[in-house]
C-alpha cells in the first residue's frame, strides 16, 4: 500500500478485517506499506499492521511478494503509479477520483485495459458504492421496481472549511488536488448517482464558487509576515459546486458538492424518483435505505426506513444480525472483498479503470459548463 | 371573493376564522362570492359563509358593501380582474402567480403603484410566507444568526400527475395557467427563498422538462376517439423544472419544481447555510423549522427541531398551547390577518405586487434559460 | 356552549367550520356561549362567533333555542351540567376527563343511557381519535393488519409545569382537576390506546409521582408572605404517571403521562406491535403515522410514514389536496361532524359516556394501585 | 478466548483492531481461542486470527502465554471458567449478562475483589456504555447539564422470535440463559440508564410474559414428531418483560425488553428528562445523540441530532473525520482498549463484576416483583 494518511488508515483496517468476514478465495497477506518519511512509515506500519516498509513506491512496485498496490496518495501521483504497478504485473485499487485530468485518467484506463488482456485487475476505489444501502438502492433500480426514473437529487454536503482561518491544506490546491468539493466528493456522488441508476450522465450545466479566495498558509504557523498576521495563499480550487444534469435514460438531475453547508458532516445524500417507486439516502444514516413503493394504495404508500442490516441485504449477511449497524469502515471491507473475488474469478472488478475516467469526464464537463457562462455541456 | 374552488375554499376558511383569534382594527364580512355558474355558486356561498352571489365578477367590482377582492381564480383572469379591482378602489388580494406572463404583471404592479398612491392597498398571496416556521427562518437571517449566506437548496416536490392516464387538466394547458410546475410550485420556492434571504436572485441556468406529452383530455369520459381509446390532448407546460442561480449577497442556490417526485406530496423544503449557522424546512412537517446553530461547540451542535409552536414565535401565540400543530388553512389566516392590518394601518402589505412582478421575472429568465441551452440568464 | 377558555375556543372553531367541509345532514348554529362574567362572555362570544350569551349554564340549559350543550368547564362541574342538560332534552358533548370521579362518571353514564331510550345522545371528548391518522391506526388494527397484537407503549408527555416557580393553577389542585397528568393526558392515552386496539385494559400497576410539591399561589402577585416571598400552595395532584397494564386481547403496555418531560410539548405518542405489523403515532408530527408491513419481505420491511392526507383516509378528503397538513383543531371538527351525524342517524355517537366512565374506572385503578405498593389493580 | 460464535466473533474484531487506532500501553496478542469442537474451533481461530487453540478452557486457563481471558460464552459457564481464571491471576473480560443468578454473580463478584488484590482485573462486557453516543450523554448527565433527573424511559426492542416456527434456542432455555429478553437484552438497557444516570434503581414494579408458549426443538429436522410434525418443546424464559422503577436520586422509570416488537430490530432506546435538559438515543441510528437544552429560549429549544463522530467526542477521535459513522463492532473495540489502559494503570477498569452484579440484583427484582402481582420490590 502507498500511502498511510486517513484512506491509508481506512484501506489498513480493509486489508486486515476482510478475512474475517468473508469466505475469501485467496487470503490477503499485508506486505508493505510505503511512505516517503522512514520513522513515520514504520510507525504506521507497525500500529496498521504491515509486515514491512519502503520509502520509494517504486521499490514496493518493483517486490516479488507484492501481488496488489493499493494507491492511497493524493490525487497528482495516481497516475505515474498505478501505470508502473500494472506495468510491473501488478493488481491495482486506486483512490478516487482517478487522476486530477482526463488525459492522466485516459493514461491510466488505457493501461488497466492492456493490463486486463494481461490478466491483471485494476480497480477505482468509489467505496460508496459498497454501502449496503447504496447496494440494495442499485438492486431495486435494477429490478425495475422504480419504473422509468424521472428524477436525481445528489448532494454531498460537508462543512469542515467554513472557518476563513482555516489553512490552505493540500485539498484547497489546484496542483495537487486537481479540484475542490468537485472532484473530492462530487466525484462520489456522480459515480453513486451513475452506479444507482445503471446510466451516465450525458450533459451538465454548472455553476462552482470559491467563497474564501485566500487563507493562511498551512504551515504558517512557522511564517508570519511581516505584519504580524499569517501570511496567506491563494485557495486555486473550488468551495462548491452545483450542476444539473440528463442522464441518458431521460431523467434530470441535480447535483451538489459543497464543503461549506454548516451543520452538514458527511452528508452524501441521494434521492431518485421513478413512475414505480422512489428511494431516499443520506450516509450521515448510513444503515437506512429509504423506500417508496407507488404501486402500493395511495392511502399505505409513504417512504420507509428499511434497516439495511438483514441477511439477505448486499455484503449485511457477513457481519452481525440485524439492527447491529455498519460503519464507515465497513464500505472498504467490501471493496477489497469483490477486488479479491473479481482476481479470483479472472473478472475485471467493478468500478474499473474506464468507469473512473468516465467521472473524470463529467468533472471536466462541469468545470467546462463553468467556465462558459453555464452552458450545456455534453459529457 | 371571486373562484371558490380549492383556493376559494381555504380563503374562505381564512376569512370566517381570522377574527376569532386574532384582535383586529377591523371586522372583515363576508358580502359577495363570485362564480360563472350560478347554482355552484350559490351552494358555495351557502357553505362558506358567503351573504351573496355574482355570476359576473364585474358586478362583484362594482358592489359597494365590497372594500376588498379575493381573486382566487387561474392566472390568465388575475390581471383584468385585479386591475379593475384597484381602479374601483377596492383593495385586493390576488392569487399567486401574480399573472402568466412579465407583461401582464408589469400592468399589474403599475396599477397596484398607483391604487397604493390613493390609499388602495394590494398582496399577492404568497401563503408559505405565513407559515410560522418559515417566517421564524425568515427572522433568524435577519438576526444574523446564520451569517453570510453561502447555499440554498429549494425543492417542491409533488407527484400527482405520475400516472400518464391523469387527464389534461387546465394546470397543464399553457394558455390558462402559464406554465406548469415552475409557475405553480416553483414560483412558491422562489419567493420563500427571496423572503428568508431577503435578497432576490440575480441570474439562474435552468432545464425544464415534460416527461409525458400527451394526456387524455379532461372530459374524455364523453369523447373517445374511434379506435375506443381516449382522445389524447398535447400537454403544454413543464412537467418538471430545476434551476440553479445567485443571490444579490453571493449564495448560490439550486432549485427544483416537480409533479413527478413519487412519494413526495407537498414538499415545499428549503435548507439555507450560513457561515454562523443553517435552517431546514419541509412543508410536509410544517410545524417544524430545523436550526443548526455553529456558534455552539462542535461537539454540541446539530440540527435541533424547534416545535414552531410556542407564544413567542410568529403567529402562534393566537392558536393553541405549544405542540399542537397548526396545519395549512391556517397560513391563509395569518396573511388575511396581515392584509387587514396594513390596510388599517395605512401600509402597504408585502408581498406587493412589485414583489409578485419580480418573482414573474425570475419564471420568465428560467424559461428563457431552459430554452437557451440553459446559459446563464439575468432576472 | 359553556366555558369560552382553550376548549371554548377550539369547539368554537369546530362548530364555525364544520358546514363548509362536511355535507351535514343538519347545519349547526351557534346560540348561546355560557360564562360567570358577562363582560367576558360577551367579549369571547363576539370574537367566536356565539349569537348570544348567558351568565348562569342552567338558564342556557333551558333555552328553547339550545338542542345541544357543550360542555367545555373544568371536570368537576361535568357532572350537574351533563346531568341538567341530558334531562331537559338536550344532546351533551362534554369535554374529558368525563368526571372527576367514577361516582359522578357513573351518574351521568346512567343518565346518558336514559337520554339515550328517549333519543338524545351523549358523547365524550376525546378528540385525538379524530386525528386522521389515529383513525387510519384504528382501522388497520380492525383490519386486522397488525395480526394479533402483542405490544402497546403510549406515551403523553408535555413539559409545562417543570419550573419550580410555576403558579398553582387548577389543574394543579386535585378538588378542580381530580387529578394531575393522569387525568388530563393519561385519559387521552387511555382512551386512544383502547380504541385503537378495540379492547379494554384490564389491569394495572401503577406509580404516581409529584415532584414539585409546593408552587406559588396562582393569585400570588397580590398576596406575598411575610418573608416577601410568593404564597405557597400545596400541589395535590400528580406531576406524572406511570404504569403498566395488560388487554383483554393478552397484550402487555406501558403508559406514561408527564408535564416534566422538557422539550416534548405535545407529544402524545403511541406504539402497537403486532404479529403481522406495527404502528407508531406522535402527535407532534400528527399528519404522519408510521406503519411496518411484517407480511414483506424482511429486506423490504421498515417502518413507512404514511401522510394521512389522502382523499380515501379517515376525514382527510374533506380538507385538501394530499400533503396540506391539518392541525390541532381539526380534530375537533371531526368531532362535531361525527356527532352531528349521530343526532341526524338517530344513533349515540362514541366515545359514549360509559367509554367515558370506563376511562374513570382505569385512572381509579391507577392511582390505588399507586397507594398501594404498585400492585396489580382490576380495572 | 472462550467461544467463537457471536459475541467470540465481534470480540476478536475488537482485539484485532485496537491497536491500529488507539495508542496502547500495552500491544495485545491474539494467543488461544478456545472451543468444544477441535476442528469448528480451528477453522475459527484461522479466520478470526487467533495463533492457536484448545478444546477444554481449562487448559486454556493454564497457560503461560494467556495473560487476560475473554468469556464470550453462554452464561451459565460464565462463573466456573471466570472464578477459575481470576484464580489463575488472569484479567477477565466476561459477557454480560454477569451470571444466571445472583448466587452465581455474588461468587464471582467476590473472587474478582480477591483478585484485585492482586493486581489481577475484571471487567463484564456491557458494550453499549462504549457507543460514543451513550458516553456522550452520560457526560452530560455527569456535568448538570440535564439538571435535575425526573424520567427515564427505556427499552430494548427486537422482533426476531415473532414466528412460533422460530425454534427453541438455547436463548429460549431457562437452564442456559438465566432468562429470556429480561437478562439477554433488559440487562443492556438496566445497565445503561444506571451508566447515564449515575444512579442506581432502588426499586421495582413489573410484568413479564411469555407470548409463544411451545416452539419446535431446534434439532426439529432431524426428530419429527408421531404425528409427522415437528416436536416441540417448552418455552421457559419470558419473551418480553416491563417495568416500572425509581432511582436513588428521585426520577421515575419504565423498562421494557421485548424480542416482539416488528419492525424493530435492535432498538435499544433511551430518554431521560431533566429540569434543564434532555437526551435521546436509539441505537438504530447508533451515531446519535439527541439533546434538547432547556436553558435556551423556548423559542430556539428542540432536540438536537448531535452527529457524535467530533474529535472532541468520547472515543470518536481516534477513528475517522465527523460524519463518517461508526458501527457495532467498534463499541468492543473500545471496550478492549479501556480494559487495557486500566490494566496497564493498576486500576479496575468499570463496569466492575460488582456493578454486574447489581445488574443482576435489578434482574431477580423484576422476576420476583412479576411473581408477586407486580408488587414494588426493592432492589
Amino acid at each position: 500500500m502507498v500511502g498511510y494518511a486517513f484512506m491509508g488508515r481506512v484501506h489498513s483496517q480493509a486489508w486486515r478485517s476482510v478475512g474475517a468476514f468473508f469466505d475469501l478465495p485467496v487470503k490477503p497477506s499485508m506486505a508493505v506499506l510505503s511512505g516517503r518519511s522512514r520513522a513515520n512509515t514504520e510507525a504506521a506500519a507497525e500500529s496498521m499492521g504491515w509486515a514491512s516498509v519502503e520509502t520509494d513506491w517504486k521499490e514496493l512496485v518493483k517486490r516479488d511478494d507484492v501481488h496488489l498496490v493499493d494507491i492511497c496518495t493524493p490525487g497528482d501521483s495516481h497516475a505515474e503509479i498505478a501505470i508502473a504497478a500494472l506495468e510491473a504485473g501488478k493488481h491495482v485499487l486506486c483512490e478516487k477520483p482517478l487522476a486530477n485530468t482526463v488525459e492522466e485518467a485516459e493514461a491510466m484506463a488505457a493501461a488497466a485495459r492492456a493490463a486486463s488482456a494481461r490478466g491483471v485487475r485494476s480497480m477505482v476505489a468509489f467505496n460508496y458504492r459498497r454501502v449496503p444501502a447504496v447496494a440494495l438502492a442499485r438492486q431495486l433500480v435494477a429490478e425495475g421496481r422504480l419504473g422509468t426514473i424521472r428524477h436525481v437529487r445528489a448532494q454531498y454536503l460537508q462543512d469542515w472549511i467554513v472557518d476563513p482561518d482555516f489553512p490552505l491544506v493540500w485539498r484547497l490546491q489546484k496542483d495537487k488536488a486537481g479540484s475542490g468539493a468537485l472532484g473530492d466528493i462530487g466525484a462520489h456522488i456522480i459515480d453513486t448517482a451513475q452506479f444507482i441508476l445503471g446510466e451516465h450522465l450525458t450533459g451538465v450545466s454548472a455553476i462552482t464558487e470559491t467563497f474564501i479566495k485566500e487563507r493562511p498558509l498551512a504551515d504558517a504557523s512557522a511564517g508570519l509576515s511581516a505584519q504580524g498576521g499569517a501570511e496567506m495563499g491563494q485557495v486555486t480550487v473550488d468551495d462548491a459546486a452545483i450542476f444539473t444534469g440528463r442522464f441518458g435514460g431521460g431523467a434530470i438531475a441535480s447535483f451538489e458538492a459543497t464543503r461549506f453547508a454548516t451543520g452538514r458532516k458527511n452528508a452524501l445524500r441521494i434521492e431518485v424518483n421513478g413512475s414505480l417507486g422512489s428511494i431516499s439516502f443520506d450516509f450521515e444514516s448510513l444503515n437506512e435505505l429509504w423506500f417508496h413503493d407507488h404501486t402500493l394504495a395511495a392511502e399505505e404508500g409513504g417512504f420507509r426506513r428499511v434497516l439495511v442490516t438483514e441477511a439477505g441485504h448486499p455484503y449485511a449477511g457477513a457481519w452481525w444480525p440485524p439492527g447491529h449497524g455498519l460503519g464507515y469502515e465497513n464500505t472498504f471491507t467490501h471493496e477489497v472483498k469483490d477486488f479479491l473475488e473479481a482476481i479470483s474469478a479472472g473478472a475485471d472488478p467493478t468500478p474499473t479503470f474506464d468507469d473512473g475516467l468516465q467521472v473524470q469526464k463529467v468533472l471536466d464537463a462541469v468545470e467546462r459548463s463553468a467556465g462558459d457562462d453555464s452552458r450545456w455541456t455534453t459529457v
